[in-house]
């Protein structure tokens, strides 16, 4: 078992991380730059170290992040999500130092981490894909055949992209020739890499991806999927697991295609496969090869623990459990709460906690690094924490989350909390029929009031005297 | 459905009853005296109402809680634990009012509240009860009698207590009649009643409860049990569910008996069924016609929201669950965190919380109404805190167990958190094996420091000095 992991993170999935390891008895090592030096993940490691003034160099920096986990003893480095997390060179240079990478081999991550790549070794392996390009394009006038044959919406994406961006619709040859350059100019800017493909574009999917996981031995089991459809601009907002809106035919299906898609590549670790679905089709999208902020979803319908069995894994033992053994119960929600005014345009809206309780009581689980008198900095993702509510019915869930968005007390910055507390009243995500179009498509769920009732306690003092006098 | 519940009660179980019924979509009305106004159930209800300025008169007061929930419009008063929540005069008051009460009927609370109709009750349904007196005691020399005859040690116990109180062990016939008088004496102060009744003691047992929900239609079902054998002076420190020492067979056995025993006084709401265990023996304790305290675990184990069921069986509904609809998963530990000092014979330590921070993250639930800046009254119950967590395996909750208590921040007061430490690391608390001796056979775990580990950002600091130093 590892004794000792460095943790190449910061926020709630760093915290996440730290609790795992004392769980299991591993040393936790925590990492931080200069805005971080109050962060709730370097009160609670076991030890932390500071990578200098700079907010972001730090975090991204692969060299001094492996020197240090050498120089302090570690034996594995966890990356979390975001940051170096699916940066093939990174696992490279754990594996170069004799560091354990909590996560698939380098040379995994790069081959799915290369769409292209990706997209063939799902091909070849009987994982369906969407229509478009063997491989990347040569030129635009391939593009504009290739979108002729499989016609119109098509995606233009850059190849080594991810996380959203690097991504462009086109509706018509037009279209496609104005965007064509504009994605290779972000690909290489955000990127490094001019390469770019072309996808037929489903329009308004599901967006279903399932947890994975897999050992050194080759054991490889799906946990069920997630639904991703309420999502805006490709940014998730609140995740469902299991979905509402699959047949339980379609969910073994999915879950069969992700454990399929894993083996393809010789995969390890916990990991994500993540498909579109229209009608009764399913394509493959991408991989993701690390732990995602939504995997604590799945924690609570299935009761494993992921990040536990990521270090599990990552120590070389098998896998705790079989398919089988596998068994999922309830519905669990997760809210993204950001740090943003959705009545803004989503501007973030970072600053201090001036007053922060978390929700507590059945069925609440809650990731955060955040506390009252926190400063969050600017330079970071705007989640500031993940709100979990797990219940038997699906309905119950619903009536859970808005319990406990109404019990959280978060103030001092705007958050997404009142415009989440929209969409669950809204009949087409309580009836679980809902795909990625539901954000854009409802705009009115923006106009809503940021005031709470009066205040109880002014009620109660009111009612008090009432009260008194009826005596 | 209900549509405006009044919760007779204050702390942590108000708070729970009122998450429950804005889940449900009922009006929540709390009641409260002067040390209370800035209680967290008095914020978070629907509508509160001060019962003037002595500490515990209001909490005490069936006639004028009645009377305030017709005078509010409330269609019922849920009583949670302790002050009137086992009150028959309550119960009854209610129903003469058409104000409905969240439990059984007024007969039956007084028909359980008798422990020697209790067991009566019981011996009638087959349920296996302690050798012992049939009925209430008539002088000492039947006392004497009746111990001979089944054997020392046996309990002198108050007819109408309850809670761990008004209970004597005697070892010989000269402490019998040391003590006789004595119970004696104790019941008629603390219950209003002389009369006592004798019991075969059963030397260190385990103590065992059943949960159980029964409808008016006369449907039953049991949620498996709960173990609370860890406990001090008759009050419970730290609840599992289930229990770790039970077989499969002894579950079902345990689960039918408290089954069979709510059937037997026609039993309605939720209610527990006490057992003491011994080697293969199961004797009948006593049956908790209200919600307990340690209800949590259960939840947690078998995801049914015990409150909601409640809520849903005095509006008059069916059960939601059948028997095999109910399966539990996984451990779940409850940690009662009172605001006491171990290291000083467990006073009470009462006074201003200057910090407090929830646990969070995996498996881990609170339920509590104190917050930062709370001042905890000294006219309560000292618990202040449940910590709940819960993992797939019995070593996995453990582990889980030790991480929230760590995680957990709570200045201020002296609490049970660090002995609860000692207790988790203890080999026998961790072999699941053990009874209600283990507490007082263990007084060494007392000698814990109350130190934490060198902070971790005055560490930081130090180790970021010599990590820049070392670049």
């Amino acid at each position: 078992m590892l004794k000792k992991v460095l943790i190449a993170n910061r926020g709630e999935i760093a915290v996440r991380i730290v609790r795992a390891c004392a769980e299991m008895g591993i040393r936790s090592v925590a990492i931080y730059t200069e805005p971080d030096r109050y962060a709730l993940h370097v009160k609670r490691a076991d030890e932390s170290y500071s990578l200098g003034d700079d907010p972001l160099a730090g975090y991204l920096d692969p060299l001094r992040i492996v020197n240090l986990a050498v120089e302090t003893g570690c034996d594995a480095i966890h990356p979390g999500y975001g940051f170096l997390s699916e940066n093939a060179e990174f696992a490279r240079l754990c594996e170069k130092n004799n560091i354990t990478f909590v996560g698939p081999k380098s040379s995994v991550i790069e081959k799915m981490g290369d769409k292209t790549a990706a997209r063939d070794s799902m091909r070849d392996a009987g994982v369906p894909i969407t229509p478009g390009s063997d491989g990347n394009l040569a030129d635009l006038d391939e593009a504009l055949a290739l979108a002729e044959e499989v016609g119109y919406p098509v995606m233009i994406k850059a190849t080594s992209g991810g996380g959203g961006r690097g991504i462009r619709r086109c509706d018509s040859a037009n279209e496609l020739r104005q965007q064509y350059p504009r994605v290779i100019s972000e690909a290489t800017k955000a990127f490094g890499s001019a390469e770019v493909f072309l996808e037929k574009c489903i329009v308004n999917p599901r967006h279903i991806e399932v947890q994975i996981l897999a050992d050194s031995e080759g054991n490889v089991v799906h946990l069920y999927e997630r639904d991703c459809s309420i999502q805006r601009r490709n940014q998730k907002l609140i995740e469902i697991a299991p979905s509402p809106q699959l047949t339980p035919e379609q969910r073994d299906y999915v879950g069969g295609l992700a454990v399929k898609a894993a083996q393809a590549v010789n995969y390890e670790n916990a990991g994500t496969v993540e498909f579109l679905l229209t009608g009764n089709e399913v394509y493959f999208m991408e991989m993701n090869t690390r732990v995602q902020v939504e995997h604590t979803i799945t924690e609570q319908i299935t009761g494993i623990d992921i990040v536990r069995e990521q270090l599990r894994i990552a120590s070389g033992l098998p896998l705790s459990y079989r398919q089988q053994d596998i068994a999922y119960r309830g519905f669990a929600l997760q809210f993204r709460i950001n740090a943003e005014d959705p009545k803004n345009d989503f501007l973030p809206s970072f600053g201090r906690i001036t007053h922060y309780y978390a929700p507590g009581g059945p069925g609440v689980r809650v990731d955060t690094a955040i506390y009252t008198g926190y400063e969050i900095p600017p330079y970071f993702d705007s989640m500031c924490l993940k709100l979990v509510v797990w219940a038997l019915d699906w309905e119950d869930a619903i009536s859970r989350g808005q319990r406990a968005l109404d019990d959280m007390r978060l103030h001092g910055i705007k958050t997404t909390e009142n415009y989440y507390k929209q969409i669950l009243n809204h009949p087409d995500f309580r009836s679980g029929h809902f795909d990625t179009s539901f954000v854009p498509n409802h705009p009115e769920l923006l106009n809503y009031s940021n005031k709470r009732r009066p205040s109880a306690v002014a009620l109660a003092l009111a009612t008090a005297i009432a009260a008194h006098a009826g005596w």
